[in-house]
């Protein structure tokens, strides 16, 4: 096999995760060992940032730098809502022909890999030599192929711990408590909220996931029979919830803002959270209901991350080097799960992950699409790892004694 | 002196903290100790569990259970809105001597140091020998006399690390983000928005307080110099925010909900944050301008602890059983900060403490009323200790080729 001489290109797309900054360190650290590797640049804000050549030579960073910029949650390359067309993808290709870029990998979810789907057909088309290489990344766990997404793990162990607190919060000081998570149209972040759980009667109580449409009687009932049982009740309930019809229950409350991709922005507003609440003070008549919608920081917080997402996020990018480097390959960096708990990477054709997403599976779902089943925690629990205690305390009842 | 015996009764009220059971396991164990302790009580629910002999006998609890309730946020022994007007303290009176109860333990806020200011005043018109010791926790900073509240410091953690996290997005993909921090009356949680910062364009770049009243206009104007100086703008503002007339801009979202204590319940509803960002939308026409309300996650989150808000709530219980019972003295526990860094643990009468609150003394504040000094970070500081890493790549910078 020829040795393809040439720099090296890495941009990040889309939403931060806790772990983004690993895949691409991992990229940039592997990349610079090769000698057929000229320089190691990083584009600025995504593909808006290759368009406009605003490149950092990276080969110039110290590893130390590298380094804690691993461990830094959010993308240190910065990042774009650009959605490339195909006009776009082709300055891409002309900006890394300028440049002698040889090897592209681009950090994102399925719109990321499209974008690298049609920059390597750009290139073919062209007859240039250029590697691409999509790094997956996203806390909605939704891409194709891969057994689960890097960004995933740290994001679920944060909304667990949310939840974790919130039910002790709730146990408290009785009443119901909702939380919205992220996730449009996949559920696993909002599932991962149970993963915390330790006593029988701990919440969340009800999980509600955009694979399963909701009515408002059902969720009432639900609420209602979890209250009289429990004494209170904690929800979680995922942004993207849909009623009946298929539209998000939340879109209601939007003006009609949507990025360039054309996705409705339902997070970061307290609204469905709040119209959940009025539901359950007005039809239940329960005084004490709050809401919390996690927002951004499920995807920021600094300091909450999963070590196995971690690690895994930083081993996708060393994998994206290799695999292009050595191998001279295009494709999407996919894990595999094996044994019980163990993975292997491969290469997957771009195409077998660009533009569309995937949902939760059957299995994952209970049959009243209202909580989540053993199967799922199964799958989710190595990818979030040990989480910080909590214990109940355990004593005798004491005999009451007063007589009026 | 005359050695008393009897037990030991402790409650916990109020909302939640992360290290409120490290107070409440700190009294226990102390108390434990004493030869003329016959029994150390919990009481559920707080002064709703005492009127109700609703306690749980924690000297049949295990060392190892007490240790990881210590670990665990919120209150173990659950809590209470409840506010006892005299009647009320009556009657916690009278089950106290009922069950011969001698040292009566309670962990809350300046409305739980009221509680404990009656209870005693009916135990010395009964004649009845009762040590009674307020045990102070608040996130909100704002109890008077002690240099600082349990509980504040690993809030103010989760506040830092939270805006850090949110400021990363930000700069990732530019726009306004607006948090919304609790603290009805005081502003200090808000003001710990800045702890993470770290390079001099980091966010928050305006902090808004209960302290200095706000107006629209003065907000735009902030907001828009920033974003021109910056490119973005990150803000952090209280829940208790008051516009000119001296009302909390929050309030007009709430119907009216009340708590017993008169509090208008401003938690839990993401209005405030979509009153701000409609302001910023509509009259600065920037688009994308996202808003988070930090909600209950800033007093419950399983796994956010500052060490030094940990051991000073472990030792202000663990002085409050050791001022009781080697020193038969009633009062409220303060912390006197000696040195840089170090504290010392006094006891204040319960009037001192009882009812009223404090705010952000004016040295704290900068002159706009828009941002914090050095002086409330050199106060900060040390009660939040370290923080996790964050850094932003340093390489230098690619010369454009490209020619169209």
């Amino acid at each position: 096999m020829s040795v393809l001489e040439g720099k090296v290109l890495v941009a990040q797309g889309g939403g931060p995760t806790a772990v983004i900054n690993q895949s691409f360190v991992g990229a940039v650290l592997e990349s610079r060992k090769f000698p057929q590797v000229t320089r190691v640049y990083g584009a600025l804000h995504g593909v808006s940032g290759i368009i406009n050549e605003n490149f950092l030579d990276l080969t110039e960073a110290t590893t130390h730098n590298l380094e804690a910029v691993a461990q830094t949650p959010s993308s240190g390359l910065l990042s774009t809502r650009d959605k490339p067309d195909v006009e776009y993808c082709k300055k891409i290709f002309e900006v890394c022909r300028t440049h002698g870029v040889r090897y592209f990998f681009y950090i994102g979810g399925n719109d990321s890999a499209d974008t690298c789907r049609i920059v390597d057909e750009e290139s073919d088309k062209a007859g240039y030599e250029l590697r691409v290489i999509h790094i997956p990344k996203t806390i909605d766990n939704d891409l194709k192929v891969t057994d689960h997404c890097p960004g995933f793990g740290s994001a679920a162990k944060f909304v667990a711990q949310a939840f974790s607190g919130g039910n002790l919060d709730n146990r408290a000081i009785p009443g119901v408590y909702i939380g919205i998570v992220m996730g449009r149209h996949a559920g696993f972040l909002t599932a991962a909220s149970c993963l915390a759980r330790k006593y029988p009667d701990d919440g969340p109580h009800l999980i509600y996931l955009p694979e399963r449409p909701l009515t408002k009687e059902r969720f009432l009932a639900d609420v209602k029979a979890a209250y009289e049982k429990y004494g209170r009740c904690v929800v979680a309930a995922s942004e993207g919830i849909v009623g009946p019809d298929g539209e998000a229950i939340a879109a209601q409350f939007t003006n009609g803002e949507e990025d360039d991709h054309g996705n409705v922005q339902l997070s970061g507003t307290g609204a469905l959270g709040d119209l959940l609440s009025s539901w359950v003070k007005n039809e239940l008549h329960i005084k004490r209901v709050r809401a919390d919608t996690l927002g951004y920081l499920q995807r920021s917080f600094l300091g909450c991350v999963s070590e196995v997402d971690q690690f895994e996020a930083r081993e996708v990018g060393e994998k994206a080097a290799q695999f292009a480097i050595w191998h001279n390959r295009d494709g999407s960096v996919a894990i595999r799960r094996i044994g019980d708990y163990a993975v292997e990477y491969f290469l997957t054709p771009l195409s077998t992950v660009a533009r569309e997403s995937t949902q939760m599976p059957d299995e994952f779902i209970n049959a009243e699409g209202n909580y989540v089943t053993e199967a799922f925690k199964n799958y989710v629990r190595p990818l979030v790892g040990d989480l910080p205690t909590m214990e109940r305390i355990a004593a005798p009842v004491v005999e009451k004694l007063h007589k009026d």
